[in-house]
């Protein structure tokens, strides 16, 4: 408590200009009213503040298309999208995808290509980017002021060092400092489930919920939590790892050290065994077959009574440990019935004490689609870059 | 993110000055130059801040007992122990403490009773803490100018809201509401297991760690955590409860409606199993026989295997989920023979994926003593109280 920073009058002003300016990204288009009364600053602030933004060519002020009512419309305040332009990097286990993010959150441009072998290795997938990132910046003439980069491993937010990326192989990766030092532009680093966290928040089904929890399910399983409206990350600026919290003690071995992790009992192995599917099933095969099942419910209530008891009981830990309002599921969790995903909320909600207490704990799926992790590097990275533009 | 708050000038000065006041409280007597260096303020405001404090009575400038430098000693700014006295009060299952502590943390006065039968109904247990804290004022001549209360239970901060104690078989008591419309000043009502973070964190073993988790293990099993140097709290302001979190899928039926939770398998009764003690055996005398047991290590470790096993595999989840730099054990735990605490402390480390991110998280033991939830109720109490001093 006694590092609780203090203020001096001079960054009082510029604080504002970032807090509007993020309002403006994240809720798009504004009137001056609106953004007075979300701010609570009264409107002569709120002019100063936006003539500036105009000056500079942050936003732009415009008649919006006329409505139905009477009288002179008001000027909507919009944030221009190349005026500060973010790199978005998703590095999954067998895909990368980058994109080029503009204020306000629209993606001006992206690419992507599938890993294979060697070219998984750390030094093939930082070359790879950064020509990537170079074309499609020059393709579309704009440079980007800061990066997000999500992976799926153990990462310190600080400097981007990827501790452990169990699933790509990698070890010891100063990620942060080696793009840094040739994009020279701040680069930041996340866990993927903790970047989808992010983007649930700001702009998917979490939005609005001060404490909620985002449940990644690839290869890996991981979890991102949002505490009283921010990100939270663990000691030295490691988030946690909920795919490795044990749910079936003298269960499969997991290279982590430990045994019948989250991790081996509903990651993509688990649910390839689950559906009688050889464990290295490609992605899209396992969800047409999860889709086959989801049209005949008691096939995969049955087929699926393992898998789902011990996904119950992660989620029953999850809530009692970190009892949040919401649980969004994520990737291959998407696929699975409705019923399913319904019947395991109302298992969650009765076996967990803390579920009760906040009100009972929602469990939905993500709506964000493959760009989630994506969508979460670019906000990362604008929360970098918002008071710098 | 759209609800960073903005800030006015005039709060600057008012957050300066707590902000000061806080270091005081928590770091005891300073001088202005350390106050300056600490607070990253420079001398002039420091000047001001201090000098209205001492107008005000809430601190001394006083002259240092002679040292052995030469020169002019620094004068010492003193906090006023009268200037600020709170309430706080640790309900237990079996026992109520209550304390008027004063700024800086020294505990003025106390009283405490046992609760038996009908003595733990909410009622009873609310008439007594007015009456004693009414008198134990009149004998100090103090006013206390806010309470905290422990309470080992699902509690919302916002509003002290007891949700479920259910060792105390209280179920929805409106505590904060109740001792607040008697006594007319903010209550603050915590989890027990939250309010014994708060003070490990300030005052105790988790002092300088950012990334925390205090474990309590009582009748119940509970924990609190420090996330980024502040305590985390869950969703609706419940925080969560380890103590149910499932670590051995079908184990003993908890009163949770899950079974195997945590509590169930390390908590008093838990220990009694292990101790071959019947499972109502007093607290004292489960301690003399831990006790005797630390001064046999081999028949302490085989007889506390499988207690151990479950202590050590709830660890190695809050740790992969949390991710701190520090565990620390309270409560019956901290009896735990040395070598024992040592082992489970290895153990973790080598189980757990995040501990080795974070540099190997460290577990020790409480020194806070009996204590502890009695002085963290009361620092959450001076958090609401030291912007009013």
């Amino acid at each position: 408590m006694t590092s609780t920073p203090v203020a001096r009058p001079d960054e009082v002003r510029r604080h504002n200009r970032t807090t509007l300016l993020r309002l403006l990204h994240v809720s798009g288009p504004s009137t001056r009213a609106t953004l007075a009364a979300e701010l609570g600053l009264n409107r002569s602030t709120i002019k100063t503040l936006v003539d500036g933004l105009a000056e500079a060519g942050v936003v732009e002020e415009r008649v919006p298309r006329p409505g139905r009512g009477a009288g002179r419309p008001s000027l909507l305040v919009l944030p221009q999208p190349h005026a500060a332009v973010v790199l978005a990097v998703d590095l999954q286990v067998e895909h990368v995808a980058i994109a080029l993010v503009g204020l306000g959150g629209q993606i001006l441009g992206r690419n992507s290509w599938n890993l294979r072998g060697r070219m998984r290795a750390a030094d093939e997938v930082i070359t790879h980017v950064l020509e990537s990132t170079a074309m499609l910046a020059g393709d579309l003439g704009v440079e980007p002021v800061a990066a997000g980069v999500s992976v799926p491993g153990v990462v310190r937010r600080a400097d981007g060092y990827v501790h452990e990326a169990p699933n790509l192989r990698w070890t010891d990766v100063a990620l942060g400092e080696r793009l840094g030092g040739v994009l020279r532009i701040p680069i930041l680093v996340g866990n993927d489930a903790e970047l989808g966290a992010v983007a649930e928040h700001l702009r998917g089904a979490a939005r609005g919920s001060s404490d909620a929890v985002y449940i990644s399910a690839d290869v890996g399983v991981g979890g991102g939590v949002i505490a009283e409206g921010s990100s939270l990350r663990g000691g030295a600026g490691y988030v946690g790892e909920v795919g490795h919290m044990v749910v079936r003690p003298g269960g499969r071995a997991c290279y982590c050290g430990s045994s019948g992790c989250w991790e081996t009992e509903v990651g993509e192995a688990a649910l390839c065994r689950a559906l009688g599917l050889p464990e290295d099933t490609p992605r899209g095969a396992i969800v047409v077959e999860l889709r086959a099942l989801g049209r005949d419910p008691s096939a995969a209530a049955s087929r699926l009574a393992e898998f789902v008891e011990w996904l119950t009981l992660g989620l029953v830990n999850v809530v009692n440990l970190l009892g949040p309002q919401l649980v969004v599921l994520g990737d291959l969790l998407t696929v699975l019935p409705e019923e399913i995903v319904r019947s395991v909320a109302a298992d969650v909600r009765r076996r967990s004490l803390v579920s009760r207490a906040v009100g009972g704990t929602r469990i939905v799926s993500s709506a964000l689609g493959a760009d989630v992790k994506l969508l979460g590097a670019a906000e990362v990275a604008f929360e970098s870059a918002l008071d710098r533009v």
